[in-house]
């Protein structure tokens, strides 16, 4: 087996140096955009930009060709017009660069000389032993290795989810998303044709990749199905996979098709692939890293029982309703249990589960003692916590305690970190899966603290209840492959 | 029939007066919340705080019985212990006041006493002739008349949903997320148990509201289940109605009997109820807000057709598959569309459905020109464009062209403003429904403004394709029930 920092994909997704062919100093041209981007995220690597007339590019001394380059860089970026990379790759493979990212399309997607074309980049790859990325990809994203060669800067901060997408705009245009949703990408490959590295090797290199926690799949065909069966039942043991398959309907085939020319099959049978080698399917793409998010944060669930904790009545009811249809189970309190939360609620309250505090004694107790209590009952295998901000209220108690506005605000900014860490502590304590749920923007505490520290929150709690689905499904999973029964399959 | 200002909601919703039990100076009591709320939204109408000690309560003349008040107010909103509200609600009675809020809770949703009392305050109130919401609510608010005596302030502007709700909390935990995600609220009851009007009264009162666009019902359970139907029956000809039902799973009601004591019937009762009124079901919160959207800004749909306009082929790709599983079908474009694309999108776009632009010759075109020739297109029935923020780019090449960083984002501004609006009138030119997903936050413009101009856009196209389904079923719903089919059910 190959190791890690030897795989084709590792100098791929962490150069120490590239070459840079097709950006330009005109901002606006996608080359550009991509060493723009690669820059705005840091990297530290060299950068030679090869350009036919300019003789800087970006303030980085550009050569004319690639040969006349001091060094043999790691990495070479092609952002060409689609007639000129056959030859430019020949070159790279004259200079002895083993590794390259085709970034222009105009090959085998689109017509029968394209097709061609492609073919000779994989002749030209195999005669130089080149192994590439693309072509028509957007690259790769390393958030620890600061490199970001893609034609968008990346918003947030380094993540735990490892993507493989045939499509890019799946890798760039979620660099956002993800910020905002509390999660962000370790690595992320787009695979554009796969005309030399295929989706297979992505994943199997996220498998071993130490930074990624969980690997998300944006499938629009497979052509190497059993390889992909066998890799990822060799992954799922120990790193969970989720995957978005677009090409089961009839009018997500064929978008599909004339978007990467792949090949896609019924539904049944993709969905029949997954199930054998232990991939949680998505329906969507949110719901996918709805699912990243809770499989990267949460332990291992003993059980289906969980334990809804609100202070609302109707939040409680759909978090229940929900969890009913999602296959989930509401236990009931032990006595011991009960006797805790006593003194902590009021007595106007329910200690049903869900457990509806109604206006809490002290709303702070919502972040340590009742959850605590609740993780604690040998009946809970999950909480699921509704938050509502209580920002609002606090401003107004420490207003009313005779603070000015100014010092109310420092004073609750305070506590609101005070209980993210809390909720966060009693988390680990327990080593529980523990979801929240909020009608209120993800943006802001205590609940974008939260989810920054690894308590996943979504906006509805028919989300939470899937994403918990997910990881029940998962740890199925993991137990029968790691128990060898679908070693026959 | 009672016209709608008889209606005993409307003074309920806009009354000129109002005397308020239960706020004080002490500005973190319930109480003291829901004036406060009011206040600041801009009530105009005159405040009547009645309070045992103090002479005045957030700046108003407090009185020490409701007798002492010189007039007699349109409204009575209680928030008092259990124990004094049926006595307060005698002496509104005594005082010629005819309706009221009762907050209060500890009534028929706690134990047997509580029954007693509330069914004292149902014999007061029919003696004196007062209607009353609640009790165990937590109130109203009618964005248009500035009055939001609810314990939380409303974020955003007024809207077009009507909501009557067994929870209260979807009530006031809904005013931040209604305006994240581009909504509004013309007026919302929170229903409490019902003792004296209940949630038809109040569908019934939203049915004829002018300012409420579309209907949309939290439901724990129906008291008065064939009320119900005739009264929606009535009001899905001219208007739509959603409902979130979560009684139907065991979880579901369970948690909903220990909030309201309302008592739920299986699933398959309130799905054959709501298809035979011809409301339409969401499965969560979320959903109804997300039909809400669609159904209050969209026409008629002629038929089920969707064109789908994108610049990257894997958003194309998935909102056709979200489509195709939601029964919605991917036309073909016609010779003449086709005529009319061919000069805006590059030759390496696909002229399929989806339409992949892939990058743009011109980008603005995706906001004027493009939309116009598809929705202009005899077998386009819908259209569905996928949005990424353009502001990233147009900086871009503004500054390219030698503006200062300044003068590139204020000439940015100007064009983002100015497509959002292009794009509102090819809407309203064709009169077909046009939505949009994007997965970057909806506080960006243009989403953001596009968003307030009336145009749905979604965080996921699963969840556009699904409103689409459910604007579809309304029509059919409509149709038969103005056909009169249904008469005889």
């Amino acid at each position: 087996m190959t190791s890690f920092t030897q795989k084709p994909l590792y100098k791929i997704a962490n150069p120490q140096s590239i070459v840079f062919f097709g950006a330009s100093n005109n901002a606006i041209r996608m080359g550009s955009l991509m060493l723009d981007a690669t820059l705005a995220l840091g990297y530290e690597g060299k950068i030679y930009p090869v350009h036919p007339k300019e003789d800087t590019v970006a303030g980085f001394t550009a050569y004319r060709r690639v040969m006349d380059i001091p060094i043999i860089p790691d990495l070479a970026i092609l952002v060409l017009p689609t007639d000129i990379v056959a030859d430019t790759l020949e070159e790279c493979g004259q200079k002895g660069i083993g590794h390259a990212i085709i970034v222009s399309g105009g090959f085998s997607e689109t017509n029968a000389k394209g097709k061609k074309q492609e073919k000779r980049l994989q002749a030209i790859a195999d005669r130089y032993s080149i192994r590439f990325l693309g072509p028509n990809c957007l690259g790769v994203i390393n958030t620890y290795h600061r490199f970001n060669p893609t034609p968008i800067k990346a918003d947030g901060f380094p993540g735990f989810i490892g993507l493989a997408s045939q499509s890019g705009s799946f890798l760039t245009q979620m660099f956002n998303y993800l910020h905002l949703n509390g999660m962000g990408f370790s690595t992320g490959f787009s695979v554009g044709n796969e005309a030399n590295i295929d989706i297979v090797e992505c994943m199997e290199y996220l498998g071993d990749c130490p930074n990624t926690k969980v690997i998300a799949l944006y499938i629009e065909g497979i052509t190497r199905g059993r390889a992909f069966i066998k890799a990822a039942k060799k992954i799922v043991p120990h790193k969970p996979i989720v995957a978005l398959y677009v090409g089961g309907s009839e009018a997500g085939r064929k978008a599909g098709f004339s978007h990467t020319g792949s090949m896609a099959g019924p539904d049944e049978i993709y969905d029949g692939m997954f199930r054998q080698a232990g991939i949680i399917r998505a329906k969507s793409l949110s719901e996918m890293f709805d699912f990243c998010l809770a499989l990267g944060n949460l332990p291992a669930p003993k059980g289906n029982r969980v334990v809804i904790q609100t202070h609302s009545g109707g939040p409680g009811a759909t978090a229940a309703d929900a969890c009913g249809r999602s296959g989930l189970e509401l236990p009931g309190l032990s006595e011991e249990t009960i006797k805790k939360l006593s003194p902590l609620i009021p007595h106007t309250a329910s200690i049903n589960n869900p457990v509806d505090m109604t206006f809490s004694k002290n709303m702070l107790s919502e972040f340590n003692d009742i959850p605590d209590a609740l993780l604690g009952d040998p009946n809970t295998d999950i909480l699921m916590i509704y938050f509502l901000n209580p920002n609002i209220f606090l401003q107004g108690i420490m207003e009313q305690s005779g603070l000015s506005v100014e010092e109310a605000q420092d004073k609750t900014k305070d506590i609101i970190k005070g209980i993210s860490e809390q909720l966060f502590e009693v988390k680990v304590k327990h080593d529980k899966p523990l979801v929240g749920y909020t009608y209120r923007s993800l943006q802001e505490d205590p609940v974008k603290t939260m989810l920054q520290k690894g308590i996943p929150i979504y906006n509805d709690p028919e989300r939470a209840a899937h994403a918990l689905q997910a990881l029940i499904t998962y740890y199925g999973y993991k137990k029968r492959q790691e128990g060898g029964q679908w070693e026959n399959h």
